[in-house]
């Protein structure tokens, strides 16, 4: 079977192909056949040698994929052959809040999808929606469980009756906008043209913000909700200054990434004087993907995919991804 | 303009008509043309005197209306003229928890909806959804606002990975099927009839059970989630030893009514035993009705009506609706 | 060394002791010297058969105890010979919820520590307070981390402000008042006689509820509250219909037990008419007991002790515990 | 009588005393006799005009005072002639959470508490400790109740088995550590000089970390809390890249102010690399005033006060509280 493998920081080009004998699943591992994997910001991070979190010589890259259940080692009670499943990014965090002994994580510390045949622990793996494909299923583990523990984690009611406030339109905003309007929150999406605009308001955005034509769209997010503010704010852009400002009082501001690699620094003041809430969000448990997993299918939500490549051209893949313009996920078939 | 008028524990004989002078809206106050009104157990318990609330003397019945605003006294800021509007159950309950200031209540204490014109006050109101009709939105206030607070009142986290168990065809039934299924729970609904059960599978019931057929629901329930039991049990019958069966380790049951009058006795040792919460619901907050109205505007829900009366007739709703043959709502139009 | 075992329903005299072999601990397992043990009415249920829980056959009985560590087994790091320790009753119980696959526990499904030599998963292990004595430490895994969970496993703020009720002079009633005192509660005890009483004040208790008496106890706490009712019942009776009369809208009955063995029926429309919620707490997690142990060291709270029999005379414990008569936690050392 | 004046920027030399014709409370209002008033951070940002809130012209500065009741006005049930009552800072902040509604405060966009007479709303008091001098209750408006909310205000579970971290000697500091004893947590107190750290030992801190022999603190944290990180860090500073650092995943960092006026830029990606969240804390309503009280009247907890001038003295206390040299609290009789 082959797998690429890669160093942190060795950038596209250090991606390589290597060819390895099939393995075998020991007690309590499954060995699963991946079939799509997808590309999210971390992948990037790794390549370019800025992630926080270690990432392992020679590792397997990407951790979010699907596939089908070919093998089962002894002791195995929850997966059998056939099964379509796709694997949690921490595969220890099972449920509760995360913690330290959680880090480990596939395509980091633990070799990921981008191989034929992955061997994980029972444990790691979720069934995968039925109405959904494997390329739409390998979109899920990390840009949706960050959008569902952005929107939901922190316990704070129902989010019907919320204004929700989603960035550009990669995976997570997408996943947030779609999870937001079928828990019944009023969604104002920010994006920087007509074409994606009208995009958004196809997958049910209620309000539209271009921010090249508004730049100071924290202001027209304030106009847009009688001066109050939006209760929540899912920031992928690390420029919280601006998140910070458009929030409400006592609202809450999700931090899950930085897309622009550096964002702007914070006058501290502005999280004091907002009144509101930060949290940190590092994609969720497996209890909280089992739980978005019903959601998407109560309502039949589809992930919105941008462009499909083969395995053999998984650096193209990586290359598109990096260049900010798809809407939606970047998925790899092997 | 006319009232329906009547005294506790009159019966249905004892609702009379009268005339009154057009009332005048005070400061704070709005005047609104009622358009609809629909009748909730609590109707029934009223005429059969067995209310827990106290009720005035010759009330006006009937807590459930919607409306047109006609007129709006000094100092009023929310709501004006033409403005499609329902009331709050409980007037002064805005938001946090239900306390003993909030007991006041319409069509008990305070006069109700079943009126041409009813003189309220501007924080006891609520804008209707767009999308329905005064008689879809008169069912809201009771029924509906108790669905929604008996699934997401006590902040335990999102619905959606969750099972709920409904009982029969009432108002507080169907909602609680529809906004679970919105949030994304499976539901597992009781019902009594295959007719009935058909309906609730359109409506979007996962499994059906019929507890005439299958007496020892409980135990399906059990069967129908691998022995774990049902993380939610709306009980409306009032017969909670059943539902502390059904429920699993941790779960919760919501006691929101007892309509068949006399729910046999507990053995207290059924909570303790089940590990699991039992909360009392009492409608809820306007804070709760309007988020509510969020979720219906987002997914277009609209509420079950088994039969509409003329205003004139409203005894006749009232003693179809005891009948207990209804599946949905009972609406009076005014 | 020996053990006392026990069948489920062998009543009292049913207790005998056998001799063993010293066990030896496997990996992850800790052999620890039981010093003392105590009695919770979980034991008194085993003997007369009415446990709720599976009980196996010979079981070496009773889940609290405490003691010194012997021996550890390989890949145990959390540890070591000489720790002081106590065991948790349910030892898979880590954090989190209670759930089904907790159920195993000490002195029911597994065997306890009436025994001069436990072996214990590591896991299953707290260190108790450096002022404590094992006599002291004994009393805490049932009755202690109960009202813990009772007063804070709900997560609805801060116990101060809150007016919580305790009833009688058993174990979880008495840690009830202790911990409730220390986070800033108002506490209303009751009892049966002016000498405990006394006692209940010297404990903390604000104000005391003869209930021989005052028979209509729950109408002296709501005099007590302004008629608002307590914000927190402990029910150790099992006679919710008086826990609810008390308890205020909104407010928290908490059922750890029923100690008369046959609590009245309950008219189930009473929680419903109460407005408060009603949770079975089955003790609590291995976390909570190690929040509980900060609390008590912090303040230097001491348990309660009745009365300390030595190990042959185990049965005249039980017959002590069994007459009610005891005021606080009844202790056998070993 | 006399009020001290002072308008927004006009600094220390800016304050004036003037003669006013005694008030009358009208209806709801009552007339209190301040016998002392207390310095916190806000009343040196508006003298310095850097207060982000607005600040009236020649307002009556100084939100915290505590006094005797001398007058009430028509329709005022909850206070009597006598009471011996503090002020909340936001007035109409009674429960649930802070919003654009509750602005106006006192000493600011209101009339404030250096004064011989306030004229107060009814639903702005909260009786004092009856353990605690005027001086001392003085000091609880801002500071203590900030700390309080701080601590307990995001309902995440007792605080008991936590490590919480403060910084310094302020008003703030002293009361969270205070506090957090109180409820069980174990205290690491930051300070920079013997001196004071042996008074934040006597008032219970378990561990002390002296920033100027120790300046990266953090990690010092992170060895006293086996690399964990605290559970909570009650930041007064403002450099929250530091207390990030300080902090456990999925821990709180609470932002109260920024001591020094301008701390450092935050890179926004710590707060995500953190996984944790981080609040800016807005003091709280009157509910948690209350329930502060009951805390502090159950563990006898008396306020730290540093000094005590008389009110023709006011500008003098500004001068010393400004210098930053106090341990605990500044406060001005009347």
């Amino acid at each position: 079977m082959r797998s690429y493998h890669v160093n942190s920081g060795a950038g596209i080009s250090g991606l390589s192909i290597k060819d390895h004998p099939d393995p075998q699943p020991g007690p309590g591992q499954v060995l699963v056949a991946v079939r799509a994997a997808s590309l999210s910001h971390r992948e990037l991070m790794i390549l370019r040698g800025d992630y926080v979190l270690p990432v392992k010589p020679d590792v397997v890259p990407i951790s979010d994929g699907a596939g089908e259940v070919v093998s089962v080692g002894s002791g195995v009670h929850t997966a059998k052959i056939g099964d379509r499943v796709a694997a949690t990014l921490f595969p220890s965090w099972q449920d509760g809040p995360f913690g330290l002994q959680h880090l480990p994580q596939l395509g980091g510390s633990l070799d990921g999808m981008l191989t034929e045949l992955a061997l994980l622990d029972e444990s790691a793996l979720v069934p995968i929606p039925a109405h959904l494909s494997y390329e739409e299923a390998a979109t899920l583990p990390c840009a949706a469980v960050t959008a569902w523990n952005a929107l939901t984690g922190d316990d704070s009611g129902p989010l019907s009756g919320q204004t929700v406030v989603t960035q550009g339109t990669g995976g997570v905003s997408l996943f947030t906008l779609q999870f937001a309007k079928a828990l019944g929150a009023r969604v104002i999406a920010t994006t920087s043209s007509p074409a994606k605009a009208e995009r958004l308001s196809e997958l049910g955005a209620d309000e539209i913000v271009d921010y090249r034509t508004t730049p100071d769209w924290p202001a027209r997010v304030r106009e847009l909700t009688s001066g109050q503010g939006a209760e929540r704010v899912i920031d992928v852009t690390g420029d919280l200054g601006q998140s910070l400002r458009a929030v409400a009082i006592a609202g809450h501001v999700a931090s899950v990434g930085f897309v622009s690699g550096n964002p702007p620094l914070l006058d501290p003041r502005a999280i004091f004087n907002s009144g509101a809430v930060v949290r940190g969000i590092a994609v969720g448990s497996r209890a909280q993907f089992l739980a978005m997993n019903q959601l998407i299918e109560a309502h039949r939500l589809r992930p919105v995919i941008d462009r499909v490549f083969p395995f053999d051209q998984a650096p193209d893949a990586y290359r598109h991804y990096a260049s900010g313009e798809a809407f939606g996920k970047v998925v790899i078939t092997v």
